[in-house]
């Protein structure tokens, strides 16, 4: 018999995705979905791209009572919200994924980098960092899981290997990254429409990424050392996708394209969502799927190292990450129920 | 024990799209697939998105004496090559899917639109049609289906249900359609560059697509009548995705846009991946799928009707069709390994 | 000396193309523009790509007395406010071209289309329809003008030659037309959303489209008779362009394509921001420019004529249109400052 | 009475930009057009959107001898193919801007990058590297002018300034670069197709990308000193517009963003074309102009510079350069026929 579940919050972009993987999910069945503003609305209303799967599934005001008898919760709320509500959520339903950012930094980095305290530090313990190629164990531990989002996925992923092995120096790092526009969520913002979004290129955020602190400290606590780390995001006219060109200072002489190269592929052996390649990858072999793909050079004339990794910012980036990672707190394979297949062209 | 298949042409977009829903197909394994100009290569190299599905599979040239053991063989050949073919594969692989322009028509109309007599007439009554929605039992009978394209599918799930109805009159009838630059195919033209289709909508192929007779013949067949259609294609700026809107005139009093739901509906009970919308349908919510969105429309100012259909081109206008007939050719429930669910935003 | 131009509602869209053209235009400076949400803002804040042009402009909130002195006032307000204000703008300006949907139509037809009765019934004699290709003298002679939006401007050139020389039927006429994203203008809604809108083609306003009001208006109007049309809006996935796919019934026997199109270029002679074309026009041809690109075709086999149009719905569907309606009221060559040239690729 | 032009290699998408901004330049008129391989093919029937500016300009094959009485020519070939030409043209026209790579580096450096010898050496010393903004000296002493891409112009107004003042160092420099697939030119190639770009962000040419001579020869020559630079090129799913975002390690303390902002807008001074802002520029507020907008910060947290560049690859990267450095060569004012407003949306 099938898991339980629920999402809360389920209206979004990451919400739809949400449902989009687990209705082609075996071993999970949804039967709770929440969306305050979109309360009462049927989810195939708003999403008629979900309209056959869920032909009677409507949204939910939240309510913790509702929650009750239900196996695992993917939360999927705004930043901020998941403090007030996973406490009430835990007394409930044993398994939670959050895919906000609450419950992925320590307190003291949460407050450097969010500019407020953390209003549930006593939970903070209770999560995994839901990276499964980095941290598979704490994530089969959960009980909870705060899964990091798109640009700390794959930053950290090209970059955690080299650190962790030595190979590249810890601080001088940059990452720049192009993202599509679905990562701007479905809030209203100018710079979130379509005439301005279109046939347009530009960096945001310019050296204050939130996300940079869940980078470093990713990073870090995979390579068990400090990081430093410059990320610079620009929002690229495609609706999904996210690419990240990493650069680092080789911490060791005799690097290579090829020694590297076979660095990530051992890494990542055992690792069903991620394709090392010899070419450059490309985010719409990803799209719509779980993989990441990465590749990785040496610069023999510069002396530097690059690393790129492609994803979807609403799979692997999101979504599908967050499902892998329920699967495996709830001892499932962790490739139950995620296409590694991307949607091409 | 799954059914042995392969993909005869297997390199263009409609290959493609085969081998990602053959990738997630329970009851089929891909066990041969050829292509003539990529012969050797590997499957993930042309494709990455296929590169986890496919790590050994590579690209073969085509052999009839290879098919040998194929339980169901796909033919995705530019038009006019699976004439060259079908029979030599016929005595090897009992059930055969093709997916090109060769066995749609009856003899002489094929004749009319593609200016050329057909190479194997003798062959063309061991064929169904394979639009299932509208020729269920000849699609299971096969043993060979030649699945219709994308603009023909459309305009005939928006149209044969009024025509066969009897609520629309069979001539006068127009069809406007929209179709994603992925339509063209892999091949390398003026027209399909980024830089000229970006930012652009044209008409083509006024008054002479080839694809009309397929629409007047499908629709004609499923409604015993004779037809008389004008359709004038348009290329937008998007990678997949079709609609057709359609206009007619009633055959009769009293109509209205309710009616014309209601009939659609009624026409549709039972086809899980026909949805009939009270809403506009929108292609972007059956990317990825199989399934096709409808609504209609009656307008009493002008006393005429709109029928419009939404698909995906390479799923229920190409690939997701020919698994479908293959499902049903193989006793399979339709719905197996085929997504009704699109991929949104 | 050039004359003065003010520019009421500068912060839209249509606002800044008409300060694109008009930083070009040798014959007119910009010395006032208005906009009340974003007053404060510099233009090149708003609009980087203006601030080369207008270092030192500021939007200023509306205020009738700050236009004295101004030659001629475009009003590019949303539908419904230019009837609360033309009164005393015309008070101080002696020219006003309107490019809302005020004062396109009678006060009868207004009602009909927009559900409410006109408030300023009293002024819209004062205005010209503001359509130089079909109704030039009018437009010369002011002293306002209503400028025709995207939709209705595409689908008359098509048709009303078509019509006025009696070569086709007046009513069953129907136009299917295809707009880009900015046609909805910079107001925040889900609809204009990137990741809604992109990958995506769906129609909208089925039946109802407020503009099929004007259309029908400036056909018959240009035919000297009654005009019954069924116009279909598509929203696609493109920030500028419009297509407009006409058809019409023939109301007389021996119509050819070649006859069709030379009817075009002999009621487009002197035209100078018509073009008609033999092949199908490509809205890009015509992108940043005031041009309207045309062609025509007879279908022997259905016996039924198509009619295309395509422009930039912000160019000659919009401010384009607006600065050639002033032009000839200030009494300048049509020409003056606007580009023919399409930006392509 | 306006100079004479002809432009060499003008059926391309730098050619029909070339095409556009010279049919609004009130200086120069374009008397001669060659392309092989269109030779014949009228300008309007190639590009629709320059119909009614050349309504009878057709492709030559390219003749030395035609050019004979041309003022200036625009060559703008395939790179190589200018080496072969420019002595015979040179003997019939005075000033000659050559939009390719031939002309641009000194041979020893040319023959690194492209890995064969310079087969007309003892030319180049006519040649002025034709980014005025940086050389605007030499490009006006001409006689010929070797126009920079699309990269080294971005680059270069990035990093020029703050190498050339002293603020970062001169090796170490990172340069990550954005570009619209138009910049692939119109040549047929499965990368340049809309399905294969379109929802797509991919690095190209790791390590080895031609342009990054051109980067380092052109900043070490205005900061005269050695540059050391890793470019990484992504392709963007755009048509037009390149951002670059580029990294350098400060060479002295106390730097500031405001300080760098300040650096950037003294160097700038009285450069028409070149807008600093305080905010991230974007490639739209720069499309279909010649503009440059630019941009910088330094980071206190990692003491590390961020310099960012946006142009329109075909405009300020390409045919609007050539056409300001053709002005200096005549002795024009450098803004002459430029927009520098860009089209937005």
């Amino acid at each position: 018999m099938a898991y339980r579940a629920a999402v809360v919050g389920g209206s979004g972009y990451t919400g739809a995705e949400l449902l989009r993987f687990l209705a082609g999910h075996p071993e999970m069945d949804v039967v709770h979905v929440t969306a305050d503003s979109n309360a009462g609305a049927a989810v195939g209303a708003l999403y008629p791209s979900l309209a056959a799967a869920y032909p009677a599934l409507e949204y939910a005001p939240y309510a913790a009572a509702d929650l009750a008898g239900v196996d695992v919760a993917f939360v999927a709320l705004p930043h901020g919200e998941s403090q007030t509500i996973v406490g009430e959520v835990g007394e409930r339903v044993a398994r939670i994924v959050d895919l906000g950012a609450d419950f992925r930094l320590p307190a003291p980095v949460y407050e450097q980098w969010y500019g407020r305290p953390h209003t549930a530090p006593e939970l903070l313990e209770r999560f995994a960092f839901g990276l499964p190629e980095l941290f598979a164990e704490s994530v089969a531990d959960g009980p909870y899981v705060a899964a990091p989002g798109c640009y700390p996925t794959a930053v950290a992923l090209a970059l955690a290997p080299l650190v962790a092995g030595g190979l590249v120096e810890p601080s001088g790092l940059v990452a720049d990254a192009m993202s599509g526009v679905s990562g701007r969520g479905r809030g209203l913002s100018a710079a979130s429409l379509y005439s301005e979004a279109n046939e347009n290129v530009a960096a945001y955020s310019l050296l204050t990424h939130r996300h940079t602190g869940e980078m470093e400290w990713a990073i870090g606590a995979a390579a068990h050392t400090e990081i430093e780390l410059l990320f610079t995001p620009h929002l690229v006219p495609m609706t999904r996708g996210l690419l990240a060109t990493c650069h680092a200072r080789p911490s060791r002489s005799g690097l290579s394209t090829a020694s590297l190269l076979e660095a990530l592929h051992a890494f990542y052996v055992g690792a069903p969502f991620v394709t090392v390649l010899d070419e450059p990858p490309s985010t719409k072999a990803t799209l719509g799927s779980n993989s990441a793909h990465l590749t990785v050079r040496f610069d023999e004339r510069t002396g530097s190292v690059v690393a790129l990794c492609a994803l979807d910012n609403l799979g692997k980036g999101a979504a599908g990450q967050a499902i892998q990672c329920a699967n495996l707190v709830l001892g499932l394979p962790e490739t139950t129920g995620l296409p590694a297949v991307g949607i091409m062209p």
